[in-house]
């Protein structure tokens, strides 16, 4: 690079999906569970919020990077989404402008997209809940955009607290918004999988009685580090 | 103005409203819709939400300007509201006090008023859902107030981002709150109506599977901005 | 007090709680109403929000002084716990973490805990909402947690802007949570009760037209602050 | 208007200022007591901080309605600015971006100008304050921005809480940020001079050790409001 | 208590506070190193913030629990202070109001008062930056205030995440706000002293170069969390 | 990986530094200008603010991944650090905890370091401006901190918007902080210094009272995007 005129901004037309079908089985398992399974890693943060109650989905990111209030590339990346997708738009500053409503997702429906994740607004939040259309943003806004600044489609992003490939893994559920990279997904699966048997087993011996202090070995662990029972504060 | 002890408190009684059949028609519409129509005006903001969902309603403002965590000034406005009326109140500086309960949607029921929009909290959230009272509100809270300071009813406020005079059209619904000036209510019903007939023909358009990139003009636009399509990032 | 390497940590076995018939009284009345009816006291603030809508629940108080992101005292917590109780989470400084979820709840559901408190997040919130526990948190968060840092269990904790001892009364719904003192329970009752056969009274006149204004003696209060009914600005 | 294509995008190149004389006394006079002394209005709000301290200006508002992240209109607004005024821009929507910077300031200084307030960012903040030209700015930021989108010059924007209308004065210290309207520019300065009057007769009262609580009648007020002076807390 | 008309408003007129002699030993010591030495606590949090730089105080409370917005009870304290107080401000719920100026601060001086905490805001700073009038506030604004709403003083009250009770040792500087308890002054000098003996003994050793990681034992501790030393992220 | 037991936690021992003469060539140009030169990149947010005034530092990273109000992992990168390093410390979730001090500080000045950037609090501010030490920090606090959660040294991080891998160029002054990838760290200095040259040759160009309207050819295109000069709005 011997120039430079501002940032590069490109449409990356050909990425490298994960397989749907490891897709579709992380779908149902749950945000929580993944991001546990796979290292207390690639959760988006709290500020990442459903518009709606009970959706629990997973696709392969198609990524947009915008500046805020504009929503030209949005439209740039709808031609790149496929039938198992989710569309991730991350902008370069904080935005609450609502950059996304019920035509956009009228256009991802038809492409078989499965929903959006944003660090701004959306608007037509009635419209979408009803067509089915999940959403994951960090605002609900009627603020109005336009579609006058250049951006890139399908280049690495971050969006609240972590990093998007095109081609990750995005699950989304009420809990937010985690990301698996692509070459994690057959990993993050088996230890997802791995996770929700001992969870299953974990459960049933709670609803029997006993207690995480034991079954985890805390009572001791605890004790080591200077917490005592006392009848009361009074007790020596 | 010769003396000055602190600022005029005023109950305005006599004020013009929108004609009910302008506002009427303007309720099922949508406030994304409107404040695209209107040249992407009269939003609020996002700090201002919906205490339900799935309410969508049009009234005539009756505005009050209050001191933080007293709604004496609340009850003055009361007896101003009309059937067709939304009341809005503004606080002379941020409060998260509880300002407005099922009492008072009680009185404003029984007066034909459509709803409450508030830069404050409110309480008895679930009476009021239950009573179908719908409620705009930046928090909810508990926290009781007192009637102690005056305020005035029915001048311009600022509320959110916005303006409000009396007599002006306030549209809610699930994506927030948008103002429409009295003035412009008529031009406003008709640039809705005609946004609202374009975004049918677009919608049936994106839904056989035509681009909003195409459709928008925006190819050419975005690679006159510099936006370069490419098959991956490697590519020169 | 002669040395000191740090707070000390305890975990206190032995607490006076609330008479259940007290506790179970002070549940349908509602936290606005027992808020008011106790002077305007108790309520911890508008950050600390349900997870669910419709739920109105009162108990006492199991307290949890926690290291952030680290939930090992409240698996302590839990063999404290007994029917009636809603445990009571507050952190030593903010925290976004996903401190709980459904394994936890699954725990203080088989001991008959009434719901959980906390000032930071919880996660698994559609299986929450499916178990019917119900929950007032500060965030969700799907971000796990360690168990490595002491604390301690019913201890005076601070949360939102209230003290809760262990034993006081929680009364929680979708308005926010509302702390009682053990001491003062009976009395908040009589108040409380004594404040719905007010409402109800009000109501009744207020359905039938009458109008705040009068009904609290506020028409001269206010005039006599300086509040003057005019019919325009314009008026002198 | 029988057609909208978005809002009218406009620099009005003649305005109406307030006399620089009158501009001139309202500097040195603090913004908190011009702000009293107009019966409490005018503040823009706590978030417009100031990046320097000990600076007191006031200035006629020229005025820019700029799209987040995009400081072309600033340029645009800069060839209408004249000695003795503040540039006032407000965003369409809450932006971080830093949009201004030390070669704005050095046009701007050139022009005759005396300072900035924006609702966004501002960054090269030690050579500003080397320059010795003040800001009052709702962050500091690098971020930079772009110069794509539309806005306008001299029209009447809302910046915090406040309406401003070009030729407006703008009053600043550390203290934030004080509209006050042209037509009220006279009335104000009458108004605040008075005030600064009775300030330091007040003044020499309390240091002489009267105190407030008889100075402003309020031992009778208080007490008539139900406040009771008692020893200790157990006394009836 | 058989009747309820709100909560009862004192002004308490006699106090027990902490000798002096104690308080001014704790005063240069810095609140950092109070907070620690008593167990890390009594520290409100970092939202109350100086508003001048490199003052270091302690002095006794005098609180007041004050309506948002108003400063009515503010004045009823300034009587209740002595030489060697500081002033501790909160209200019943969140306030931006700069509720104190340079008019309240040379009553304050006029009594001896060292300070002003306050979870509000104040207006006037270059004012009490120039008196010397320290200060530490959530906000700066000018925002004025009222008159009407009775407060207490005197009372235990809650600022950030602390109680203070009048009489406690309050301790600040550019770090922030720390509480001491009253009866444990003594105890608190004592801690503070020894660790600041121990701290000038760390600092020697680790100007010498010495390790935290050898000092405080951590790189058996870490290693024994599972920490691994590796040349690079490549190594098994 | 086969199991899965949380995250891997690692003190990276062996890094690849960016050579100190580029460091130091980027040290005085200031954030704005390189941030801006290498595309608008780098920036890590509004959030991270120095504790002081007027210090410009470069230096190579040294990374730490912590639990929050957990420093531990700070001592543990202490050793890691050599002259000319700035270390960075990014905690898993939010953190108000006051980390680091001015004990730590004696112990990096020891080794030669040149700052830290930090998106929890630190404490001790008033010492660490005497020593000239300089900080970025998202908060101030006294809280203090644990050393009982493992985390990692030299890894891969996010700070802010940004990642930050160990022995990339931190860039800090008054308005943030910047990160420099390591592989552009020449091109960054070239791209910088061309960048300077060209805003000496505009301010030049400004200070002779050209606008950056004509400058940047502004004037055509915003008339392009329907930008209208008018004398005033009732012109059609």
């Amino acid at each position: 690079m011997t120039t430079n005129h501002g940032p590069r901004h490109v449409v990356v037309t050909s990425i490298d999906r994960t397989e749907l079908d490891l897709v579709d089985q992380l779908a149902p398992i749950g945000t929580a569970t993944v991001h546990e399974a796979i290292g207390r890693r690639g959760y988006v943060g709290p500020e990442i919020r459903p518009i709606q109650q009970g959706r629990k989905v997973a696709g392969n990111a198609v990524t947009v990077l915008s500046h805020p209030g504009d929503n030209g590339m949005i439209h740039a990346a709808v031609e790149q989404c496929r039938p198992g997708d989710i569309l991730v738009v991350a902008n370069t500053a904080p935005s609450t402008h609502g950059m996304f409503g019920d035509l956009l997702a009228t256009s991802l429906m038809q492409r078989g997209v499965r929903g959006l994740v944003i660090d701004a607004a959306v608007r037509d939040t009635a419209d979408l809940r009803e067509m089915r259309f999940p959403v994951w943003a960090q605002h609900v806004s009627c603020q109005g955009t336009v579609k006058n600044t250049p951006g890139s489609v399908n280049v690495m992003i971050r969006i609240g607290g972590q990093i998007v490939n095109p081609g990750d893994v995005i699950c989304a559920d009420d809990d937010g918004v985690v990301v698996v990279a692509r070459s994690e997904a057959a990993w993050a699966l088996q230890q997802s999988n791995a996770r929700l048997d001992k969870e299953t087993a974990t459960r049933a011996r709670l609803e029997a009685g006993e207690l995480g202090l034991d079954f985890y070995g805390l009572r001791d662990k605890l004790a080591g580090m200077g917490v005592e029972w006392v009848e009361s504060l009074d007790q020596p």
